[in-house]
């Protein structure tokens, strides 16, 4: 599993307030925070950037660029931000990401043709709506892969993220179940090597206690590497997190085994 | 998963002076102990028992029976000590176990028929030596059903263990994987729901600190819940275990989810 930090969220109001003052330090921060804890990569969640696109990703962009090279996620379902943030972000860009929503077919999967970049493709419906079973979700992969070869894309460019959900959603336990087996399966099914990306910080979100909310990450989380999770986006600050995916992946990956491996 | 107590081991110098002095007190206090952590049942280990087996293991069950009616394992390769076990504990005894080796399937495995009790089978070689890969398990596997066959006992009596490795073992990692493939692949490869217990207190024996072993522990049990584990050996005592276990069992049992079900 590559470890992707989620850290950077407009969510957060410090991070808003940044953009709204067009102060780029405490995003500058966060950024050089996120790489001192040595992720694959860092995910720049700015949310859709509504009333100026360009401006807003560029500001976002800047602010990480100037502290890490890693590979950058633009997280952004605003057509006019993807195109900006994955021009900035130079060649290890990934567009996170399109769905089979028309507006995002025809608006932002062509930028991974135009920027030969990896893309992002959320198991959803076309009207954004979450498949309810595995064999939905199986269907909906098969539309991503054929929507990028419409495109003229290698379906090699693929990641796929079935949408961990939320546990107190509907069927949020069954769900969690199902990407699981989603995981595990979509390689044979679409019988390519198909990567997975799954967020992980908001399977607890609403938790009684930080002690349910970190257990039950961990143990998803280590299931998720065992079922063969190719990118992890998490909260890269928590230790204990970033320690039982290094762990999980020693049981997955490993061949020849020492103690020294596994984190203290 | 259903929780089996570890904790009575003859290995431990105290429960072994207590067979050596016939002091049922230690043994006693373990197993009301085991009980007030309300586990499935209690593996009672008391290893071959070589010098007087009967009595030896007459020891060991009365001790244990006085403090519990929980089911016990009685988990001794002499088949002299087993048959007192068995008969002593009661018609919750479970017996652990028999291999394909001759002595255990000629003087063990009847056991079973003659106490219509469940019985343990390990996946191991006639020797004793430990399969190295997936297909050789599920020959041994497909030999352990034949084996309850022939002797007229139902094969759902059987309860498989794949034998969690070491794993500083020789591909102690790779056969842990095996393992957990060999847990949710055996029921297909039987035929039947066939069930499968796992001893996880020796896959990490040798770490090289305490917060290495228990990080590794839990997220193997993780795992092996994911994977379809029915019955988990460990210490009972271990309450983050404990609580990894109850739950990675939510995540994969419930329908309906609350948080008020994952433990504190």
């Amino acid at each position: 599993m590559k470890l992707i930090a989620d850290n950077i969220r407009i969510t957060k109001p410090d991070i808003r307030d940044a953009l709204k003052f067009n102060n780029p330090e405490p995003v500058g921060r966060l950024a050089r925070q996120c790489a001192a804890c040595a992720p694959w990569a860092i995910d720049v969640n700015t949310g859709p950037l509504t009333r100026n696109p360009e401006e807003g990703m560029r500001f976002f962009v800047k602010s990480v660029r100037k502290h890490t090279d890693l590979p950058l996620l633009i997280d952004t379902s605003n057509p006019a931000a993807m195109r900006t943030g994955v021009e900035l972000a130079g060649k290890n860009a990934v567009i996170n990401g399109f769905s089979l929503e028309s507006r995002k077919i025809d608006q932002i999967l062509p930028l991974a043709k135009e920027f030969d970049a990896d893309i992002v493709g959320f198991l959803l419906f076309p009207d954004s709506t979450v498949p309810q079973d595995a064999a939905q979700r199986y269907e909906v992969a098969i539309q991503l892969v054929q929507a990028l070869e419409k495109n003229g894309i290698k379906k090699e460019r693929l990641i796929i993220d079935p949408v961990i959900p939320p546990l107190e959603w509907e069927n949020g336990i069954e769900q969690a179940r199902d990407v699981l087996e989603v995981i595990r399966l979509l390689p044979d099914v679409l019988g390519f090597e198909v990567r997975t990306i799954g967020g992980i910080s908001n399977l607890a979100t609403r938790a009684l206690s930080p002690a349910k909310k970190k257990r039950m990450t961990r143990i998803y989380l280590a299931m998720l590497a065992q079922a063969g999770l190719t990118y992890a986006l998490l909260d890269i600050f928590d230790e204990e997190l970033v320690k039982t995916a290094v762990t999980a992946d020693i049981l997955r990956n490993e061949t020849l085994f020492t103690w020294e491996m596994v984190p203290e």
